[in-house]
């Protein structure tokens, strides 16, 4: 399956070259194709604020290379404080968005390598290969969790089946592959998809700009619907898994995710559908107890009031919550590189955090 | 309240001058007000197929008033064959669009005033008395039913609170005031309403558009939200009932409406929330057994994946139902002018449409 999923890799939306972070703009897809280069951290910040790199895991690689940005800015700039100039910069990439765990976990990652330094090695080379050692795992994480769940799908159904996804939580949302779109493509391969229903995730449409083509690309079956159809298509279609990716996983199993997928999970629980959470253990937040510690972040009235730059109504007060939170009760499965939790709760969830270091 | 209710009055969608339908364009508001002026059956069955004029109740007058042109056209043209020319016509204003029962209810009234023509008065006058008199008896069942619904939601709170509305079953959906929105409009009037939650409602944007537009301009509170984040605002929010309107409702209660009703009906009932279904006798068709007899219209793919007539994304497949069914089970009360129906079932349903011949 690995070899496989390589061999069909299309995607690959965020570049390292050193001095520079390449990031593919993700507002403009799939009918542009442009690339954004950052060349400090100030440009990464507003890349991630600004969605033009989104999605847990990929706001964390993201963050990573921001910090060697930051720090080569500052090293050859001034030897002897650069440290300093750099906690400014990692908080400016900490406050970019609140909600993804992943952003806050990278950073921490990148300023654990900054605190242990090896004294005979340049700490630029050390801090980029940080960076480069957490895009790499987040890749090989994928690769894992989409074996993982592609096994749980076969071990219900080994047949061609419909399955439901929001947002995206693909290539363009990760390192590679994707979380939930990963699982999606190893069933794929596996010759376990009928089709794939692609929620088209008002108000930035991740689900008909880039899942949908995401999948498409790769001669998956997949059509667009109105998120609010999902309900219709729960009870009418033959659709087994709802299958999604998650912004923070806490350490009872609630999982923060996409606004609209609180809604997926009670609709998928109403009609006996199981519903899937595919992250990797960058997005478990073992210091929160549960979902409602989560910070929810609420965007511009002008994300739903406006599409491609143009109004669609009057000027009018909008209620924009980005992300939304589903309770453990309502998650069947949680898939990550470590291992996957059925009925997740905070016993199991500790249990799959014990089992060794992360990445 | 009837006459607070006519004193609020600001939106009149469709205007009947004889020889012309002046329909409001509901595709370009509220950015644009422009009027589109119908002067024969075609244009007519156009305007409501593309449309120009929609909600139930205001497609059902529409082709009530298309009747009236198409008879103009063809006994001034033609007094001894206009009959079988007009009859072609009623053929094409009822393949108009095929959810809203509205539209045919409408069309038999018309059809059954048109084999009862007394002999010694112009059939046109008495065929436009009997629009007329659709129009007319429809602004008089919205008016009973906002009073209606109004008592309903006082006596379970007798205080302001949060409403969640979807779509628009207001003014610009009937023939004055609304359904759905009759009765939040009285709910303000009465001092019951604290905020409307509007859902967007994709893909039309009904709910941004028109909903919201309708009921800032009388200065109730109002914001909108994406489709997705019902469940959301249904778990944090105050909210105690879901109000909406109808399309089609079947003998044994079960409700036709815009895709996402169903949706929210299960979320709703999730979270113990009251759903209400405001809709006229016209919107009730107990010929259907049940909501699986009803046609659900599928619309272009291009309604998802166009916004403004611009492109978000590739050429994809979409689904695009545009109505969907919630079962007379998950329904707490249906309004209509009739009377009430709570926790509606084919007994009741019955006896409701016994009470006397409608209208």
């Amino acid at each position: 399956m690995r070899e496989q999923l390589l061999a069909a890799e299309r995607i690959v939306p965020l570049e390292w070259k050193p001095g520079v972070l390449r990031l593919l703009d993700q507002r403009l897809l799939p009918l542009q194709q442009h690339w954004i280069e950052c060349r400090d951290a100030e440009q990464a910040a507003a890349a991630i604020r600004d969605m033009v790199v989104r999605g847990a895991p990929a706001i964390g690689i993201a963050a990573a290379y921001g910090v060697v940005l930051a720090a080569r800015q500052h090293f050859l700039h001034n030897q002897h404080n650069w440290r300093s100039a750099l906690r400014t910069d990692m908080q400016l990439l900490a406050a970019s968005r609140p909600t993804a765990v992943n952003l806050f976990w990278a950073l921490e990652q990148m300023q654990q390598r900054l605190d242990n330094l090896q004294p005979d090695r340049c700490p630029l080379q050390q801090l980029e290969s940080a960076a480069v050692a957490i895009h790499q795992a987040d890749r090989e994480a994928n690769l894992a969790m989409a074996q993982l769940g592609m096994d749980i799908i076969q071990r219900y159904c080994d047949a061609p089946q419909h399955l439901l996804t929001h947002c995206n939580a693909g290539a363009l949302a990760t390192g590679g592959f994707g979380t939930a779109l990963g699982v999606i493509r190893a069933a794929h391969l596996a010759g376990l998809v009928a089709h794939v229903h692609a929620d088209e995730t008002r108000p930035w449409l991740q689900g008909s700009r880039l899942t949908a083509w995401e999948l498409a690309q790769e001669g998956i079956a997949v059509s667009v619907n109105a998120d609010s159809s999902a309900a219709h298509l729960l009870r009418e279609g033959d659709i087994t898994w709802v299958i999604v990716g998650a912004d923070r996983i806490t350490a009872n199993g609630d999982v923060a995710n996409k606004i609209g997928t609180y809604s997926l999970a009670v609709l998928a629980r109403h009609h006996d559908v199981r519903l899937m959470v595919v992250a990797p253990g960058s997005t478990i937040d073992m210091q929160l107890q549960s979902g409602a510690d989560i910070p929810i972040e609420q965007r511009s009235a002008d994300e739903l009031l406006r599409v491609a730059g143009q109004p669609v109504t009057t000027e009018l007060p909008a209620f924009n919550p980005v992300f939304d939170v589903t309770p453990a009760c309502l998650v069947d499965v949680i898939v990550t590189e470590r291992g996957v939790v059925e009925q997740p709760d905070a016993d199991k969830m500790r249990l799959l955090m014990a089992a060794g270091a992360l990445h």
